[in-house]
C-alpha cells in the first residue's frame, strides 16, 4: 500500500476526470431547447471559442518567449534542468486545456439550464450544478494529474524512483516548478484579460445600446450583446478556473518543498518512516488527490427536491454539499498525517533552533486552514450580502448623492481588511505555531483540497445567469425566469464567498511560496531592517496598487474601442435595427478579445518584469547573491501584504456596491419611505457600481494572480540566487555542467564552503579537486578565516 | 567654540523666535480695514479660540492619562525615567502652543492681508506671506528650543554635562523621546480631529445653507459659515503645523539615537575628536538650528514690486525663497559635517560588519534628503497640476458621467505612487548606502531643516484663502478680490506640494525612527521569515486601510451633526434669513469642534492600542520579549509601508478630483467642446470632488501622524522590550529600584548577560550581588552554555 501511494493522487485524479466526463455526458444529453434559445447559446459558444483562438495565439508566443527565458537560466544555473521547459509548457498547457473546457461545458450548460427550467427547478439546478461539477471536477483533476505526474516522472529521472537526499529532491522540486510558472502564467492571462474583457464588453454595450440607441440590455440587435455575455463565461468561469488552478498547483508544490526541508532537518533521511522516506513530500499531493474524491462526493449531495423551493433551500443544498466536503477534508486529513508522517519529527524554526513536532500538530495546522476558509467566506457575505448592516448603510448614504454612496462604499471595503486581516494573521501565526511553515502550507492545501467543489458552485452561478438572461431573450414563460433567477440569486451570493476563498487560498498559497522561497535560496530570513531590504518592501507593496490602477485604465480603454465599433456597426449595416440586418457579433468579440488580451500586457510586463528586474539589475553591478535573495524576498512580502489588502478592498467594496444597488430592485426603506429603482438614490447606487464594476471583477481579483506569480517567478529563480548550489551535490549532468565552466582543464570542480563560527567570524573552506599527471583525482582543501565582509570579499574571489 | 556648539541651536532657536516676534508685531500694526470685515474677522478668530479651548479640555485629560501610562513605564522600566513624563508634557504644551501661535496669528492676518489688497498686490503678499512667516518660524522655533532645551537639561542631569558612555547617552534620548511622543500626541489631535473638524464644518454649511436654505457660500446668515472658515485654519494651519513640528522633533531625535550608535560602533568614545566627543549626537541638532536662521533668511527674499504681476511671479517669488534656502542648507550641512564630524567612521552594517565611513558621505546623505524633497515635491505637483495630464485626463472622462470621473481619480492617485515609492525606496537605499541609518536620518534631517519656510509657504495659502472670502464678504472692489484670488491660486499649489514635503517627511521620519527603535531594542534586526513577525506586518499594513475609513466614516458623522444644528437655527432663530437675527456661530463651532474631537477618538484609540496589545498581551503570556520587539518592529513596518502607500494615493486622488473640478472655472474643452461650470461634466467633477475632500483633508494627511505615532509608540516602549536593559548600566536611581525589588534581602542585584558563541550555542553569564554576614558585597558569577532555545528558557527562569 505504501509503495503505492506515489501514484496514488494520480489515480484519484484520473477517477475524478473519468467521473467529470460521465457528468459531462449527461449534461450534453440534456435538451437544449428550441430553435431561438440554440441560436443565442450558439453565439455565446463561438464568441467563447473565439476568445480561447486569440487567446492561445498570444499564449503560444508567451510560451515560446518564457521558454527560451527558462532555457537560458537552466543553461547558466547548474541545479536548474532543461526539464523545467517541458514542465513549463505542460503546466501552460493543462491550465489551458481546463480553461478551453470549463469555458465549452459553462456555455453549453447555460442553455439546457433554461431548458430544465421548463421542466422543474430541481432539474434545473441539477442541470446548472451538473455543469458546474464538470467544471470543477476538470480543473482539480488536471490540475493533481498534471502535477502528480511530473513529480512521478522527475522523481524517477533524478532520483531513480528512490529516495537519495534532500538535494536531488530539491532539483526534482525545482523543476517541478516550472509546472507551476506555466499554470500561474496562463491564470494571469485569463483573470486579468478575462476581467478586462468582461467589463469593456459589458460597458460598451450598454453605453451605445442602453444609452444612445435606446433597446434594451441583451437585444439581440446589439453587436455588443453576445461579447457581453461570453465576458460573463471568460471572467466568472475561465478567470476564476484558472486562478484557482495556479492556486491548488502551487500550494501543493510549495508544501512539498517544505516537507523535503523536514527531511533535511530530520538529519536528511526517514526511510525507517515509511513511504520510501518521502511522507512529507507525498502527502500534500495525497491530501489534494483525496480532496478530489471529497468533492465528488460533495457535488452528489446538492440536490432539492422540492418544486416550490426558494433561495434558502438552495442555498442550504449547496451548503450541505460544501460543509461535508469540508468534513470529510477534517478526516481524510487525520488520517492521511497519521499514517503518512513519522510521529514526531524535527523541525528547525528561526531563532528557535530545532523543534520536535508531532503529526498531530500538522493535523492541527490543517484544521486551521479549514477554518480559517470558511470563516474568511463568512467575513465576505456580511460586507457584501443584501440585508446586511453594510449595505443598508450605503443604501442610506446613496440618499445624499453619488459622493456619499462612493465614500461609503471605500469606507465598506476598507474597513472589510480588519476581520479579514486579522483573521488571516491569526491563520499565519497558529499553523506556524503548529508546524512551522510546512504547518501553514498544509493549512492551505486542507483549504485547497475542495477546489473542485468550490468551482462547481463558483461555475453554478454565472450559468444559472446565463441561463436567465437566454430565458429573456427567447421569451419563455415567467414562471422559467422565476425558477432561473432563484438559481441566479444563490449564484450571486456565492459569487462574493467564492471570490473570498479566491483571495485566501492565493494568500496562503503566496506565503507557502515565500517559504519555499526561503528555503531554496538558502537565505537566513528576510531582514527588513537592511535598508534595501525595507526599499524593496516599499516597492512591493506599491506594485499591487499601480497594477490595480493599470488594469482600471485599461477596462476603460477597451470600453471606447467598443463603443466605436459598435457605433459604426449601427450606421453601416442596413438594417440593423429594424432586425433584419445581422449585427456582426464577431467582430465586436474580436474587439473585446484582441483589446483585452492587448491592454493586460502592460500589468502582465510589471508582473513579470519587477522581480526579475530586481534579481538581474543588482546582478549585473556585482552584488552580492544572497543580499539580492534578500531583498526579493522583501519584495515577494511587499506584494503579498500590499496585495491581499487591496484585493480585499477592491473586491469587497466592488461587492458591496453592487448589492447596494440591487437592494432598490425590491425596494428599500430610506428616511422612512420606500425607495426603489428610478429614484434619485437608485441612480446614485448605479454611480457606485460602475465604480465597482472594474474593482470587483478586474483590478481585484487580479490581485491574486499578481501575489501567487510574483513568489513563483522568485521560486524559479530562487536556485540562481541561491547559496544551496555551493553545498548541493549536483547530479551527473549539471556536474559536467560545471565542468566545463572552468578553463583550467587540470581543475575538476571547486567548491566554496562558508561556516560562521562566531557571530562575526566565518571560517570558509575552499576545495580544489583537480587532475594529477596520471590523471588521478588531487582533492586539495584551503582554509580561510575572518569577519564576515573580509570572508564574503574572499569567497567573491574564489568564485 | 566647539564647547559651545550644544547650546548654539537653541540660541538660533531664540533668534529665529525673536525674529518672528518682530514680524509679529509689524503684521498686527497693519491696518485691519473697516467694521463689516473687522467683525467678520473677529468671528473667525473666536471660533479659532473656540476651537482650542475645547481642544486643550480634551488634551488635558489626555496628558493626565498619558502621564500615569509613562509613570507605569518608568516605575517597571529601570532605564527610562520619570523624568520622561516632564517631557511629554513640555512637548505636548509646546506643540499645543504653537499650534495656538500659528491659529492666532493666521487668523488675524486674513483680514489685514483683505485691507492690503486694497493698496497693492506687493503690499498684500508681504502681510499674508509675514503670517506665514510668524507661523512657521514659530512652529520651527518652538520646536529647536524645546528639545535642545530639553537635551541640555537631561545631558546635564544624567551625565553631568560630560561624556560618559553610550548606555548613559541612550537613557538621555530615552527620555528626550518623551518630548517627541508629547509633540506627536497633540498632531494627531490636531491633524486628524482639524481634518473631521474642516470637512464636516464645509460639508454641513454647504448641505443646509447652499442646497436647502438657497443662500450663497461664506454668507453670514448661515450659522455654520463661521465654522466652516475656522476649519480652513484648523485643518490646513494648525493640523499641518502639529504634523511638521512633530516631525521636526521626531527626524532630530532618531538622527541624534542613531548619532549615538555610531560612537558606540567606534568603541564608545570618541573625545579625541572634539564637540566633547558628541559630534553625531549634536550634528543633527545643529543642523535644525541653522536651518531656522536660513528659513529666516529665505522668507525675506520672498518679495515682489509690481502691482501688475501675475501667479507665475509670485509663485517664483515662492521658489526663489525655497530654493535659496534649500541651497543654504545644502552648504551648511557641507560646513557642519566637516567640522562635527570624525574624518572617517566605523559604522556597523547589518550582516556587512564594521565599515568605514568617511564624514564626506554623510554629506551625501544629506544632498539625497534635499533632492528627493524636492522631486516628491515635484511628482505631487504634476499629479494634482491644473493643465497637467493626469487632471485633463480626469475632466475628459467626466463627461462620461460621475462613475468614470471617480474611476479616473482613483487610478490617477494610485498610478502616482509609482514615482513616488520609487523616489522614495531609492532615497532610503541611496542615504542607507551613504552612511547607513544614520544617513537615512540625516537625509530627514536636511529636508526637515527648511521646515519655517515650508510652513511659511503652507501658511500663506489659506490666509490668502481667507483674505478673498472676508473680501467677498464685506464687498470690497473687483481689484482687491483680484489681487487675493493670485494669491489664492498660488496657494492652492503650495498646498499640494506641501502635503508631498509632508508625507516625505513623515516617511523619513518614520524610517529613522524604526532604526533608533531596532537600536534601542537591540534586536538582530527584523526577520519577516518567522512567522509572527509576518503576521505583524499584514496587521501593520491593514491599520492604515481602517485609520483611513474611520476618518472617512467620522466626516459623514460630524457632518449630520452639524447640518440638525444648522437646520434647529433656521427653525428657532426669528429673523435670521431676513439678517435681522443674529445667527449662534459659537454653538455650530462647537458642535464641529465636539463632534471632531469625539470622532478622532476610534482612530485615535487605533493608532495608540494597537502597538501597546502587540507589545503587552504576549507579554502577558510569556512570551520573550525579544520575539515581541521584532514582531512590533514588523507591525511598524507594515504601518509605514502601507500608510506612506494611502497617504500618496488619497491626497493625489483628492488633489486631482479638486483641481479636476476646478478646471471648469475657466473652461475646459470635451471632446471638441468649451465645457463650463453647471454643465453635466461639471456635475460629475463635483462629485468627484466630494469623494476626495475627506481624501486630501482628513484621511489622507492623517496617515502621516498615524505612521510616526505608531514608530513613536514604538521607541518609548522599546526599553521594555530591549535586550540592552541586561547589558546597559543603570544610573543610581535606577539600580536602586531594581535591588527594591528583590525579595531575598541579602541579594543586592542580579544581571543575566547573554553571549552567542556559535550559530547555536548560547553563553549565559549570571552575576548576583549579594551582602555577606559583614555587610560586604559579594558577586557570584555562574556560566551556563547551551543551545539557544535552552538558554532563553534559563534566562527567564534566572529573571
Amino acid at each position: 500500500m505504501e509503495a503505492i501511494m506515489i501514484y496514488m493522487p494520480a489515480v484519484l485524479a484520473i477517477i475524478g476526470l473519468i467521473y467529470m466526463w460521465v457528468k459531462r455526458s449527461w449534461v450534453m444529453k440534456q435538451d437544449s431547447g428550441d430553435g431561438k434559445m440554440k441560436e443565442i447559446s450558439a453565439h455565446i459558444y463561438e464568441g467563447a471559442l473565439a476568445f480561447l483562438k486569440a487567446e492561445y495565439k498570444l499564449l503560444t508566443l508567451f510560451v515560446i518567449g518564457a521558454s527560451i527565458a527558462l532555457a537560458a537560466i537552466a543553461y547558466f544555473v547548474p541545479t536548474t534542468h532543461y526539464l523545467i521547459i517541458i514542465a513549463f509548457i505542460f503546466g501552460a498547457f493543462f491550465s489551458a486545456l481546463a480553461g478551453n473546457m470549463g469555458m465549452k461545458i459553462a456555455t453549453q450548460t447555460n442553455v439546457r439550464t433554461t431548458q430544465a427550467a421548463r421542466t422543474s427547478l430541481p432539474k434545473a439546478l441539477s442541470v446548472s450544478f451538473g455543469g458546474g461539477t464538470v467544471m470543477g471536477l476538470g480543473v482539480a483533476g488536471l490540475a493533481v494529474l498534471g502535477l502528480t505526474g511530473f513529480f512521478i516522472l522527475f522523481f524517477n529521472y533524478f532520483m531513480g524512483g528512490e529516495w537519495t537526499n534532500t538535494e536531488q529532491m530539491t532539483v526534482v522540486l525545482e523543476t517541478l516548478a516550472g509546472f507551476s510558472l506555466g499554470a500561474e502564467s496562463i491564470a494571469l492571462f485569463a483573470r486579468v484579460g478575462g476581467g478586462i474583457y468582461t467589463k469593456a464588453a459589458d460597458v460598451g454595450a450598454d453605453l451605445v445600446g442602453k444609452v444612445e440607441a435606446g433597446i434594451p440590455e441583451d437585444d439581440p440587435r446589439n453587436p455588443a450583446t453576445i461579447a457581453d455575455n461570453v465576458g460573463d463565461n471568460v471572467g466568472d468561469v475561465a478567470g476564476m478556473g484558472a486562478d484557482l488552478f495556479g492556486s491548488y498547483v502551487a500550494t501543493v508544490l510549495a508544501a512539498m518543498v517544505l516537507g523535503n526541508y523536514i527531511i533535511k532537518d530530520m538529519g536528511g533521511e526517514i526511510i525507517s518512516e515509511g513511504f520510501g522516506g518521502i511522507g512529507p513530500v507525498l502527502l500534500p499531493m495525497a491530501i489534494a488527490g483525496a480532496g478530489i474524491i471529497i468533492s465528488m462526493i460533495g457535488t452528489m449531495l446538492v440536490k432539492i427536491s422540492s418544486n416550490d423551493a426558494k433561495e434558502s433551500q438552495v442555498m442550504r443544498a449547496l451548503n450541505i454539499g460544501n460543509w461535508v466536503s469540508i468534513a470529510l477534508v477534517a478526516i481524510i486529513c487525520y488520517i492521511l498525517v497519521k499514517w503518512m508522517l513519522p510521529a514526531t519529527m524535527q523541525m528547525e524554526f528561526f531563532g528557535e533552533g530545532l523543534k520536535e513536532i508531532s503529526s498531530m500538530r500538522v493535523f492541527g495546522a490543517t484544521i486551521i486552514g479549514l477554518v480559517v476558509g470558511g470563516a474568511i467566506s463568512s467575513v465576505t457575505e456580511y460586507y457584501t450580502g443584501l440585508g446586511k448592516k453594510p449595505i443598508l448603510k450605503i443604501v442610506q448614504q446613496s440618499s445624499t448623492g453619488a459622493g456619499t454612496n462612493i465614500i461609503a462604499g471605500l469606507a465598506t471595503g476598507m474597513i472589510s481588511t480588519f476581520p479579514s486581516i486579522l483573521l488571516f494573521a491569526s491563520a499565519i501565526w497558529a499553523s506556524y505555531a503548529f508546524a512551522g511553515f510546512y504547518g501553514v502550507a498544509l493549512a492551505a492545501s486542507a483549504m485547497m483540497a475542495t477546489t473542485a467543489m468550490q468551482l462547481a458552485i463558483d461555475a453554478f452561478g454565472p450559468i444559472s445567469d446565463n441561463a436567465g438572461g437566454i430565458a429573456e431573450m427567447s421569451e419563455q414563460e415567467p414562471l422559467v425566469r422565476e425558477r432561473t433567477d432563484i438559481l441566479d440569486s444563490v449564484g450571486n451570493t456565492t459569487a462574493a464567498t467564492g471570490k473570498g476563498f479566491a483571495i485566501a487560498s492565493a494568500a496562503l498559497t503566496s506565503l507557502a511560496l515565500f517559504a519555499a522561497y526561503v528555503t531554496f535560496t538558502g537565505i537566513e530570513g528576510i531582514n527588513i531592517f537592511k535598508a534595501p531590504v525595507l526599499a524593496m518592501l516599499f516597492v512591493g507593496g506599491m506594485i499591487p496598487v499601480v497594477f490595480s490602477a493599470l488594469a482600471m485604465n485599461a477596462v476603460g480603454k477597451a470600453a471606447m474601442e467598443m463603443v466605436q465599433e459598435v457605433r459604426r456597426q449601427f450606421k453601416e449595416i442596413p438594417g440593423i435595427m429594424e432586425g433584419t440586418g445581422k449585427p456582426q457579433y464577431d467582430k465586436c468579440v474580436a474587439i473585446s478579445t484582441e483589446a483585452s488580451l492587448r491592454e493586460m500586457m502592460l500589468p502582465g510586463l510589471l508582473t513579470i518584469g519587477f522581480p526579475l528586474a530586481i534579481a538581474f539589475i543588482p546582478m549585473i553591478f556585482g552584488m552580492n547573491n544572497l543580499a539580492i535573495a534578500e531583498m526579493l524576498g522583501g519584495y515577494m512580502a511587499g506584494v503579498t501584504v500590499s496585495g491581499v489588502l487591496w484585493a480585499i478592498f477592491q473586491n469587497n467594496a466592488g461587492g458591496a456596491w453592487d448589492n447596494a444597488k440591487k437592494s432598490f430592485e425590491a425596494g428599500v426603506l430610506i428616511n422612512g419611505e420606500m425607495t426603489y429603482k428610478g429614484s434619485d438614490a437608485h441612480k446614485a447606487a448605479v454611480t457606485g457600481d460602475t465604480v465597482g464594476d472594474p474593482f470587483k471583477d478586474t483590478s481585484g481579483p487580479s490581485m491574486n494572480i499578481l501575489i501567487k506569480l510574483t513568489c513563483l517567478i522568485g521560486l524559479v529563480i530562487a536556485p540562481i540566487l541561491g547559496g544551496h548550489t555551493e553545498t548541493d551535490i549536483p547530479n551527473q549532468e549539471e556536474t559536467a555542467a560545471v565542468y566545463n565552466s572552468e578553463n583550467d582543464n587540470n581543475i575538476i570542480s571547486k567548491e566554496v564552503k562558508m561556516e560562521k563560527t562566531t557571530e562575526n567570524d566565518y571560517v570558509t573552506a575552499y576545495v580544489v579537486v583537480t587532475k594529477n599527471k596520471n590523471g588521478e583525482e588531487v582533492i586539495e582543501t584551503f582554509e580561510f578565516e575572518g569577519t564576515e565582509s573580509e570572508v564574503r570579499k574572499k569567497v567573491e574571489d574564489i568564485k
